[in-house]
């Protein structure tokens, strides 16, 4: 007799299966900040990743098994097959090439369309009833390319858009006035990226509009230069691409927050990238960022902020800018 | 319009219910400190608590609900009728009367037989599928009767058992040691309650054998007196019992780590009561405590201890006491 | 030699304290979901209970004890004597008679004031440089009485005040509106109790205010009738205790939040009741609940919310009967 | 007046530290990981770093605190001036030359004690309470170099050692096994690499010690093949930073779990890398991992287990091996 067969005695086979099961597509490091923030907050209970490089695919999931000691028993596999995905119940794309210092996120668009030609459709092949979370630059016209490819409904395909600027936002906001970031509340829409949308009117501590304490906060005119908080949110991605090479933890946490109201269907309210027409008079058929609130069946409900004609105005051009982006693209 | 629809527009309709459910039948201290575990270490996504009284139903409800804005946004139900259950993973029973200071185990057995004939066939029948999990003393008979009552296949019933013993028992070798409870590793088995078998030989820090460095160890010769501390883990159910009239809390975590292990698939490893004919002899189909596997498809192997001559007596007397007792039950 | 000596070396002795402890006077129902909700959620790292009900004191420790080994290894002592207590960072106190079904919290204040004689001033003995945190009832006033009895900077006493009135408001707002409480975002302020104010200009989701959507919410006007939303925050105490007899789980969540706060230094923005001679025009030394930020060091700031007429004068109004009722108290 | 002035008026002022502080030298991919597991499971409340490429570092920083939204508010804060470390209750080192694919462990020493040279003295001037934990490797030299270089006793300066090694083994063990891999005990000691030791007679489940079950487990005449186990151990560092170019998850999480048990003084028993002189027959003044107990003030106890003479044996080879190495080390 085996070890095993001495050591124990079987009831019923083991399921080699759970039912929060989560995909990385990509392990470059926002791939693996991604699952690592995934893990460390078990947020899933099985974990699979898949890459085109084979060796560093085998590295990262033997460095994170080595790790499972620590944490809950995850199920953590990879393959450069797809097969492995099989019965996600949600799948984070990060992979593409990554955005270079001084680049814009639009230059990089039809390389990562190419590239998601080859992933989309594998992942709803395993996965029919995935929901696909979108992490790639430029997020925005990538979750557009995305929906297309997969032919998912609407509400199951979405991107983490500015999320991960509304965090960076509401870090600044609670330095420049000493308390929590989550005791601190503020929004980014809009584009990820330069001509993202701050929305004044929103910021708020404790229900308190700042706003209402000085008419100007965020203009040109704010003696407090609240406005420099928005355009460090901007540049803070091609500060830190500039300083270490990529942004990497903050956008896995963000990440792993987003998932975790899709696999505890919490209904949690986040910035995201979905489907905008309709919304503040755009017409176009694009990806932006606006308040949502995420369940278990992926993107059910959008805020309706009131926005100023000036912040629409943005959200219009920013539209009308992707829009022709995407009318270039061959799918 | 209403604030609903001013504040947000429907993209797709919310889903109600979430694949991570877990119900607790009985609302009494055993009952909730189980369901406040579940809810404060995330085990669960949704919850429903059934008994058979409304207003205390009711009390616990609101009040576990009131406590959500400091927690994940758990949906937590109630309701005197089981349809509130449908399509739980786990059914924990804590119903029953409670052992009275002084009482055996044993004593209440067909009291509460009669109070599972009212909770067991109505969990099956919405919810085929869910794993059994009785906590309800005389727990060992109680699964028994659970696993009667049910049909379910006997991986998908299992009692909470000595689980709480050998936590018991570990914190008292950890005192004893000075070192952390989860770094001591002792096992209690057999039946949860006067006659339980502490396996002296698994005693173990650091994978050294304590009986190795003294052979009388847990023996009355012992010079060191760890006998004294099984003794202690017998006592604390009527000590606490005695002292504030339950107990409670260390309850409500055991059966929290046990449905975590089926809520993520974790295949950890417990002392719960298990069916035990064909395990160490045993021909009686009765349900007693040894260390097995749980994972998302319940208790899925049995590990083989190596026991001594007595330790197994212990256990087959254990077997035959509890036989005689289930012969006379009345179903 | 000893199993002790036989299975370790020394390399120098073990610490037996260490600098996370947290004190709760009571170990009733509220001080117990207090202490439970503080292990579980790894606030504090040692534990003292000290009530004058020796036996469930002694049951009530070992019954959380027992519970350790799914626990971080927390050192929880319990004893009669506020020795035990020493070197407290936090000293929370819920000792004090409990409120009655349909008894008004003003009621209960000197029987209260009279027990808190013989607690206070063994805190401060034992830890003078403790933060203190006040959940018995009537709060507010007894939050006075802890403050005058231990001498403290005003900044180191505090009470529960409306943290727990708000997470019931933010629930209940969220069941309307089908979201997480924790995206939901409302205020109640002022007295603990049946005049509480409910801040409705805060109210708000992704910074969206709700009174812009409807400039009559939270009046007798309100087609939404949120205004039974506050009714119903006001009632819960009332009807909770009604049904199962006490409150619990929620307020052991809520002082489990703030301590968490302080132990981490982590600034959030907390209702508490605060001294609030000076804020909103009170004139009176009375401790009413307003949005604070709470660190290390205490409350360290309070928020001017900007409150309507009649908002400022139900808190004016509070602080006067409050102030009446503190004048008639015999230290 | 400002905003901060307008939101807020101060009680007292805000604290800027905290009790909780960890410094954390190096900021490659070893130190990293261990930042965002020291952060993601809230083991400090506030976290320095230090680096000497300020652009590197300044980066990294920034992404930690563009994630705090989703955590904890940690007080995160970096400089190339050691200034930044003041009061930390812990150090960890992971600065210094990567090992290379195929270098071993030992070439790299004298070049880092260079550079423990510009770091241990700084860490001590600033944090003279500190607990030094050293990740660089050779790990066990170079904490032999710290402690001298530091001049602190011995119980405040120990090395992450096989404490990863052991996690490994466990890992690999619970999939032989298939069951969670902290329900699988094993323990690899000695020195941290190609001479580690693994204590079959430790290895067990639930207190069943495999080789009772078979007296061949480990060795090469075992059937089961368990020895391959050790064997991938020893070669995981390699594969990994073959496959993907440096480890960095396992060993982030491993360094957060040492450290919690120092925060919390929990008491877990760990194998790091301490002093070994007297132990198991070395009489050389140097650092192997061996099972320990730690705590708030450090490694309080080491655990003595019964090897077998060939164990020993490799333990007392590896000592002089390492000490005739120290031998040559110019300080």
């Amino acid at each position: 007799m085996s070890i095993h067969e001495l050591l124990m005695s079987e009831v019923v086979p083991a399921l080699d299966k759970s039912g929060g099961k989560v995909t990385v597509v990509g392990v470059g490091q926002v791939g693996m900040a991604c699952a690592f923030s995934l893990i460390t907050q078990a947020v899933c209970s099985e974990l699979a990743l898949v890459d085109v490089v084979a060796d560093k695919l085998r590295g990262e999931m033997l460095d994170l098994q080595h790790g499972l000691t620590y944490l809950k028993n995850i199920k953590i596999k990879a393959s450069t097959d797809y097969e492995v995905t099989a019965g996600s119940k949600v799948c984070i794309v990060t992979a593409g090439a990554r955005q270079k210092e001084g680049e814009s996120r639009l230059c990089l668009v039809q390389r990562n369309t190419d590239i998601f030609k080859s992933i989309i459709p594998q992942l709803i092949k395993y996965s029919p009833d995935t929901i696909l979370l979108i992490v790639s630059n430029p997020v925005d016209i990538l979750t557009y390319v995305a929906q297309k490819l997969s032919g998912l409904p609407k509400h199951r395909v979405f991107g983490s858009g500015t999320n991960l600027d509304s965090a960076r936002f509401k870090f600044h906001l609670s330095q420049k006035l000493n308390l929590a970031p989550n005791s601190t509340h503020g929004w980014i829409i809009g584009e990820h990226g330069d001509s993202s949308v701050a929305v004044w009117s929103g910021v708020n501590v404790a229900g308190v509009r700042l706003r209402d304490l000085n008419p100007e906060l965020g203009t040109p005119n704010d003696p407090d230069h609240f406005d420099i908080l928005h355009k460090e949110v901007i540049n803070s991605a091609y500060e830190i691409i500039k300083l270490k090479g990529y942004t990497s933890w903050a956008i896995g946490l963000s990440v792993s927050s987003l998932v975790g109201s899709i696999m505890k269907n919490q209904r949690q309210c986040y910035a995201i990238s979905v489907n905008m027409q309709g919304h503040h008079g755009v017409e176009e058929e694009v990806y932006l960022s606006l308040p949502c609130i995420i369940g278990e069946n992926g993107v059910t409900h959008v805020i309706k902020q009131t926005l100023t004609a000036e912040e629409v105005a943005q959200l219009q051009k920013s539209a009308k800018t992707i829009s022709d982006v995407q009318a270039g693209l061959r799918f």
